[in-house]
């Protein structure tokens, strides 16, 4: 099953895409589940959506929002995967995290913002994954069992001002930047990303990143138990599991977005997030 | 006027310090504002407050909470004073910033962590800004009318997961680190940092750290105008203002903060933050 955020006429709700059409479920149980982290902390009672109407809508009837507005929590890897060629026995200690806050996220559809400040937007591609049951020093052994689901995540990045410091905050912050969507896949429909799903890139239909989730150097479960040690993971925070080669800074001559370009994620098993720029006004 | 966030008896309340006692205005006006935060969106309608009862509650009677316990965002300077001696020619071109979850703040006289995976744990006295009307793009010229008021904060990191990479996250994210209290004062209470107010941290009542607000070398008005050309600032948030010398890294020997130890930062014309380090359990 699929899970979505949206808006539709000035209401914010969440629902499942199924078979039968958008089930709005935060019209019919929104008093129980105001939104879709509530129903992911309750252990996704999907039981709870057999007897919900499906709607008319469509999907494209409404807005999508991102997959969870409004995380506790988005933690981010820097690029995270061996490139062809690489020696995996140098391997770096730990993971380079850092944080993304709500704020900078969009929808599925949404407008990708390049700043009036800066011609520097670039695109990032990654697997994100949304945490189920929350948790504090979390073994990677039981790591997976804590996993709701995956979306897909363009970590878009402004990249001179990811460079103001040596901390990336202000680069990685900018509204408009984190494109989450379009839905979030239940774990087990997915499976293991362990095992390899296909994750590809494209900026105007032209292919810019490709590889496999069986590349990543810190897997999904040493990035959860990793990051459980400081933090109390909880439902519905975001994990985004780092890019791979290909971004725009990294290509010569380097290329960036401008308004009118498509970012299109697509990922094997969820779908393809897509997200037009447009300028700041 | 002061404002502080508490708990009593298992509820999360808010109210005003007072020469007749502590109001708890959570209790009488909670359906309006349930949180501080909502009453500093408000515009901060002190006259609401002249008419509730005072309750026979004292500070000490209650446990107080982070002064802002679930902000937006809370944004961080790193080191942002002027040392005696150093070339204020030589100004770095950006400040250094990083964020800080919620999840990883304490109140004034709850326990700060030693995480049970380090001995590292420093302390850094700062000067806290919390914001009152939000905006974008805000000017320098007008960034102190977006001031509610300020508190202070014990940026406490732990060293050796800060630098397992080169970013901050883990190190200045573990649960229990983030010490913000004891209460907001109201910004016209304190004036303008700029013109100079104390600071000093003491551990166990000797002075480690010395410094006045107005050698910072990236002001508030500066922090305040470009934090809000990436991401829009909204009532309640933070802004952490950065340390000046003396935290335990810098010193000779290094020193760490071991269970026991009582860190106190006292900024002049606030009050004084004190937390008793525990061991992680």
């Amino acid at each position: 099953m699929k899970f979505v955020s949206f808006n539709l006429d000035g209401r914010a709700s969440w629902g499942a895409v199924t078979e039968r059409g958008l089930v709005d479920a935060g019209a019919q149980i929104g008093g129980q589940y105001p939104d879709l982290k509530s129903f992911i902390a309750a252990g996704m009672p999907v039981d709870d959506l057999q007897n919900l109407e499906p709607s008319c809508l469509k999907l494209g009837d409404v807005d999508l929002a991102p997959v969870i507005p409004k995380p506790g929590k988005i933690v981010l890897a820097a690029i995270n995967y061996w490139e062809a060629g690489e020696r995996t026995d140098q391997k770096p200690p730990y993971p380079v995290l850092f944080l993304r806050l709500p704020s900078s996220q969009i929808g599925h559809g949404q407008p990708l913002i390049q700043p009036r400040f800066s011609q520097k937007l670039d695109f990032e591609g990654e697997l994100a994954v949304i945490i189920g049951e929350g948790g504090r020093h979390i073994s990677s052994d039981d790591a997976m069992d804590h996993v709701a689901g995956y979306s897909i995540y363009n970590d878009a990045s402004v990249r001179d001002w990811q460079k103001h410091s040596h901390q990336f905050t202000a680069g990685k912050n900018f509204s408009g930047t984190g494109a989450f969507g379009p839905w979030m896949v239940q774990a087990n429909d997915l499976g293991d990303p362990k095992q390899g799903v296909g994750l590809v890139t494209r900026v105007n239909g032209v292919e810019k990143q490709r590889t496999v989730t069986s590349r990543m150097i810190f897997d999904i479960p040493y990035l959860i138990s990793y990051i459980s040690i400081f933090a109390p993971l909880e439902a519905g925070d975001v994990i985004v599991t780092g890019t791979c080669t290909g971004f725009g800074i990294t290509r010569q001559p380097q290329e960036f977005l401008a308004p009118g370009d498509v970012v299109e994620v697509e990922i094997e098993g969820i779908g393809c997030l897509s997200n037009r720029v447009e300028a700041e006004r």
